[in-house]
This record gives structure tokens, C-alpha cells and sequence, in this order.
């Protein structure tokens, strides 16, 4: 029944893990519930109703399911597929084991992580992860650095880039992140009205922020650096108490390392930004530890991890480690504005902004990420440090 | 009997015209003469006795003809003939027009051009030619500006760089171009015994230069902004008095556009110092005209083909076009100093400097140079405009 694609119901699903699936007994009862919250994809999570087993089934089909006028590629079900397989073996633990993948279905199964909680959910909880900017970190040096030429065999990594180019999803970072928010023509914005004013003389008429925000597309288009997660927000990270999952790489490819670092930090900001209005001081003060540390943990786990893994040549002359890592902190700074601002004024909102009710306070929180947004964009180069990010941060808190 | 792969000999290079091709009558009197001069592959030019029709059938083996140890895979043949496919249509009849592609037999059919002579030959026998400049520049704009995320639809782009990932002679580059000029460790160098001693200072002794060598290897690796010739030297370019054809793209891939032009740029020094050494003050004259033109025709052509054929939204921001054509530039420099030292120094050697008889002239040519080198590597982005390209090879002349 499976031998040409079609969109499964739960029922079918449940038919699906009992024809190709050998994680259940054979007799086992089993029950089935689409999660899937997102815009594009099918969640089955498949459960035994007689042990604790369960699985997900996560489907792509050929449209996304909220509108079947908006084509893509189920490729992006192999490419998710791969990369978890591949971070798996990079950086063990801290993504969902995966099973197995079906080309036809266009669907991919793999560990049930419900006991876990997606972390901007638990940001808006307002709870702390003690464990998370060690995980976050582990994860991001193992998974970008390992796989730049900096420690891969460079015909090797470019047999990777060609597999992980990835045009449609790409396309939806460099109209979203990168054009859209900076310009008011043709655009898909969706400004919070007592911010219009704000949004049309600070990002729409700087022609300087517009342009290094073009400068800075084409990096994202052209910088073949590291195989990134490439939607590395909260939505993406699955937490509990003493474990961290990232999930969700369906936006994989090999661009600049520091895409995946900003989009962690400037998430960071939004639960900042939240729990500042709602004057949640032990929130906050979390937060801001957390920014510095995940600043200073990736720093000093990237050097670390240079002078063991670095197998190209060059990576020992002198200072080539301090001015790579610089680099990929500039771009961390730009992506940190880059999602900052796009969050805010753009078509995808995030919910630690979002739910502010008072007016006032939504609009003030706004106009803090954005500023700090402009700042990470314009002064990039200048921030290596996790104190010089939280700097950022403290000095637009005190202007406004 | 061309259903499996052979090393054709010239007998059956005419038996493949004669079955292959419709381009002889049917029993037209042939001749054929391999005419390869390089390390890679065998060129057969295949003609007829009895009219002046004639053409080349270009063959790439699983192994190099130098060496049976040297393993390339014959794939450079399929990239070969779709990139001269794609630059006739980007820059008609600047590059030889190809017929077909066989990919069992690993060989193109294409337009023989034997009434043209490989320009360093030229170069060395110092003649002018006056189109030279506007046809190159024409070439390099064409065929590089608009194949960048600038000019073409993103995805499509995408998949163009995913059809020239080209691993193995990407490899050789990196080695022979990045880092073996600049490394006494393991490298193939072959350092001309009179600079032994300025070589072991000034290159392989100074660190801030490996350093930034180490950066642009990186560059080179990563950015895939323009599909770039990349081998485009004198040996590469036919000539005659009115006539420029572009040829041998087998290391074309997705790369930093600079380059090529870079290639250019050094590729003309070295005929200026051959003019330098023997005192030819018309064709040194002639080459400083020559560099100052390709650089700034380079930059005019840009501009007005950025504004005739830029699709990307981005492309129109107040600078970007501007700033764009400086990063490019800047890569020019870099790689007109990289292109300058490594055929100085490296494994591949230009003859333009070899065949200087008197020792002291070659010495002094070749440290004038690799001198130039330097600056246009550590100073890259001080040089905007023919004039600074030019000021930097003068600037060493009257060092020496």
C-alpha cells in the first residue's frame, strides 16, 4: 500500500509502522497522533497502547500542508534524513536518533522525543536550562566546525556541499531574513502598527543598513563554509532538565557557520526581551549568563577543537585559528541581527515577542532587538567576546 | 567499437570521425595529428586531405598521460564541454564552439583553431594585439558577472554549482596556487638556485604572508560566487591578429571571480618582465597599457552590465554595485600576487621567465615578481584601478 505517495491520516500511519516498522511486537496495539505544528510537515507520533514504545514519523510531501500552492521539494526529507544521521555521528546525543528514511512516502522515522519540551516554549515558561549552553555549544562546534575544510578532506567536503545544496529552503532564508524585513516594496512584513513609523525611517530608509544587509545575502548565498542547521532558533531545540535535542534540519547546507551561532543568540534576546517586560529578573539575569556563556563556550570549545581536528595544513600557521574564529564571529554578530530584526518586523514572528499584551511594553521590546539588530549588523567585527554581545544587549536596554 | 573506453590513437581518431561525426563526407580522405602539449589529456586534430574542413576531438582518461599513477576522473571531459556550451551562450565566439560529448569515450568534439597560436607563445615571440583587452574583458565579464546570484535566478544558480563542483582539480589548485609556494614542508617546489636564499626569507619565512595566504585559501575553497574559468592564463587563451578564443575550462567551477582576472593580470607580468629582461621597451610598453585596460575595462563593463542585467533585488541598494566591484578586486590583487609567486617558485613554471638565458636576469625578474606578489596579497583591496595595479609592478622595477 505504500508504493507511491500519498499523504497518510493517523490510521495509516499506524499501517505504515506495522508494515515497515520493527520497533513494535507484531499484535501490538497501537494508537497515533499528528503534532505537527509547523507550516510544512506531517507529524505521526506512533505509540504502543500496552509498553512505552513510540516512534516518530515525520512525512514531507510534494506541497507544504498549508497551502498546496506552495511547492517543494520532498527533498528536503532526504536532506533531513542525512544531516541527522550525520550529526548523530558528529555530535552524539544531541540530535533524535534516526531509522530509517522512504524515498516514495518522502518520510522519515525516528525517535519519539516527548519527553522533551521545544525550548521557546520553556522560555516563555520562563524556566532555566543549566545544561544548555554547554549542549548548544558542544553541538555547534562539533556539527560546523568538523565539517569545514578546516578538518574534512577537502574533495570529501565537497562531495557534501553538492549533496546538502538545498534551493528551495535556501531561497525562503534569502527572501525572509535577508530582503523582506529591509524593504518595503513587495514584501510579506507584518509590522506592529505603533512601530510602523519606527520601521519605515530605521530599516526601510537606512540605506546604509540596507546595504550591508546585501553585502551580508550574499555571504549567506556564497560562503560554502560549514554545513550548517540553518534554522537554529528555539523552535528547534528540544529540552528537558539534563538534556538538549536539536531537531528540525530540514534548512541544512553549507554556508556560514555564524548563521547557525546568531540565529541561537538573537533567540536568546527574545526570551530577554520578554522576560524584561514582564520584569522577570531571574529570567533575565539567566539569559544573559547564557548569552555570554554560549559566546565564550563556542570560542573556547572552537579553539580547542582546532588544535585537535584540524587536518588541512595552513590551519597551523600562526594566528590563522584567532582570525578564522574572528570571522565567524562577525558573522555571528550580522545573523544575530539579521534574525533580531527579521523576527520583529518580518512574515515569522516569534511568540516571546508576540504575546506581550501591553502595547507600550511590545513596542519598546521591539525597538531594543532592533536596535541592538542594526547595531550587530553595522558595528559586526567588533564583538568576540560573550561580554561584548551582552554589551550590545545592556546599551540599548538603557536607551530606551 | 567505441562502446567501451580506449585511449584512442590517431588511426582510430580518424574511425571516430569517420563514425561519430557528420562533419567529413563520407569518403573524404582524413588525416589526424595529436597535438597535446599538456599533462592531462590528447587533443587529435582530425582533417581532411582534400578540403579545409577539420576538427579537434579533445580525450580525458581516467589517468593523466604523464602518468599512469595520476588518477583524475574523466568527469573534467563532461564539465569541459557543458561549460564551453554554456560560455558560447554567455560570450559568443569567444571560446571555440563544441559539437558533442561522449561520455564513454570521455571526449568532446570541437572547433579546431589551429589558425590561432597560444598566446604565451605570442607573448614570448612579443607580439601586440590590439583587441586583446576588449575581448578578455569582455570574456571575464560575460562569462563571470553574470553567472553570480547578481544576474541569475538563485536557485538555478544553485543548481549550476552543484553540476562544476569539481573536486579533483579544485585540489590541484589548492595545493599548487595556496600552499606549496609558501611551505618548505612536503611541496614539489622548484625554486630557481640563485633565489633560494630570498625564497626561504620572504616566503616560506614570513608569517603574516602565510597567514594571509591561509585566508584566501579558505576564499577560494568556500566562496562560490561566479563560475569562474579557473585556469585562465596565457596558455589558455588562443589568439590571432582579430581573433581571441578562450579555451581548456576543465578546472571551472564555482569560485571567487577574481580569479580569473587575477590569472590575467599575473600572466601579463610575466610577459612584462620577459620585455624587462630583454630590453624590449615596445612590448613592455605595450603589456603596461595592456594591464592598465584589462583592469579598468574590467571595472567599466561591470558596472554597465551590473546595470543592464542585475535581477537580484538587492543589486539596485545606493553602493552595493560599487562595493561589490571592490570586494572583486580585491580578490584580483590576492590572486594576481598568489598566481604571481607560484609560477615563480611552484611545480608549474611560466617559460616567459624559464627561458631567460642570463641567470641574473632571471633572477632578478623573478624577485621583481614574486616582490609585486607580495604587495598585491598583503596590500589586496589598496588597488582599484589599472593605474594602482600598474604602480605596484613599477614600484618593484625601480626596487631592483
Amino acid at each position: 500500500m505504500f508504493n507511491e505517495y500519498f499523504t497518510m491520516s493517523e490510521e495509516q500511519a499506524i499501517q505504515y509502522a506495522k508494515e515497515k516498522l520493527t520497533i513494535f511486537d507484531e499484535n501490538e496495539a497501537l494508537a497515533c497522533k499528528e503534532i505537527g505544528d509547523g507550516n510544512l510537515n506531517y507529524i505521526f507520533k506512533v505509540f504502543s497502547t500496552e509498553s512505552d514504545r513510540s516512534i516518530i514519523i515525520k512525512q514531507s510531501g510534494p506541497v507544504a500542508r498549508i497551502s498546496d500552492e506552495f511547492k517543494l521539494s520532498p527533498d528536503r526529507n532526504r536532506i533531513e534524513y542525512e544531516i541527522l544521521k550525520y550529526q548523530d555521528e558528529l555530535a552524539p546525543g544531541l540530535v533524535p536518533k534516526v531509522y530509517q528514511y522512504d524515498p516514495i512516502m518522502n518520510c522519515t522515522v525516528m525517535d519519539d522525543l516527548s519527553d522533551h519540551v521545544i525550548m521557546r516554549t520553556e522560555m516563555i515558561n520562563r524556566k532555566q536550562f543549566p545544561k544548555f549552553s554547554q549542549d548548544i555549544t558542544d553541538f555547534m562546534v562539533k556539527t560546523l566546525l568538523l565539517t569545514t575544510d578546516v578538518c574534512l578532506e577537502h574533495k570529501h567536503k565537497k562531495d557534501l556541499v553538492k549533496n546538502f545544496i538545498n534551493p528551495e529552503l535556501c531561497e525562503i532564508s534569502e527572501d525572509l531574513v535577508y530582503t523582506e524585513p529591509f524593504s518595503d516594496n513587495n514584501n510579506r512584513n507584518d509590522v506592529f502598527p505603533p512601530n510602523t513609523a519606527w520601521v519605515e525611517e530605521h530599516l526601510y530608509g537606512d540605506d546604509a543598513l540596507k546595504l550591508e544587509t546585501a553585502k551580508l545575502k550574499f555571504e549567506f548565498m556564497n560562503n560554502a563554509q560549514s554545513l550548517v542547521h540553518g534554522d537554529l532558533h528555539t523552535g528547534s531545540i528540544f529540552v528537558k532538565e539534563d538534556s538538549t535535542k536539536i531537531i528540525d534540519p530540514e534548512f541544512a547546507f553549507y554556508g556560514p557557520m555564524g548563521y547557525d551561532v546568531g540565529n541561537v543568540i538573537a533567540n536568546l534576546i527574545f526570551t530577554w526581551a520578554n522576560a524584561d517586560a514582564y520584569g522577570d529578573a531571574v529570567h533575565k539575569a539567566w539569559v544573559e549568563k547564557t548569552i555570554v556563556e554560549v559566546v565564550d563556550l563556542f570560542r573556547e570549545k572552537f579553539l580547542t577543537t582546532w588544535a585537535e581536528k584540524a587536518t588541512e595544513y595552513t590551519a597551523n600557521y600562526k594566528g590563522f585559528n584567532e582570525a578564522y574564529l574572528e570571522s565567524v564571529l562577525k558573522d555571528t554578530s550580522a545573523v544575530t541581527g539579521l534574525e533580531s530584526i527579521r523576527r520583529t518586523v518580518g512574515l515569522a514572528h516569534v511568540k516571546d515577542i508576540t504575546m506581550i499584551e501591553d502595547a507600550e511594553k511590545r513596542a519598546r521590546a521591539e525597538r531594543m532587538v532592533m536596535m541592538a539588530g542594526k547595531r550587530f549588523i553595522m558595528e559586526r567585527g567588533a564583538f568576540l567576546t560573550g561580554a561584548d554581545f551582552l554589551n550590545v544587549i545592556k546599551g540599548v536596554e538603557s536607551q530606551f
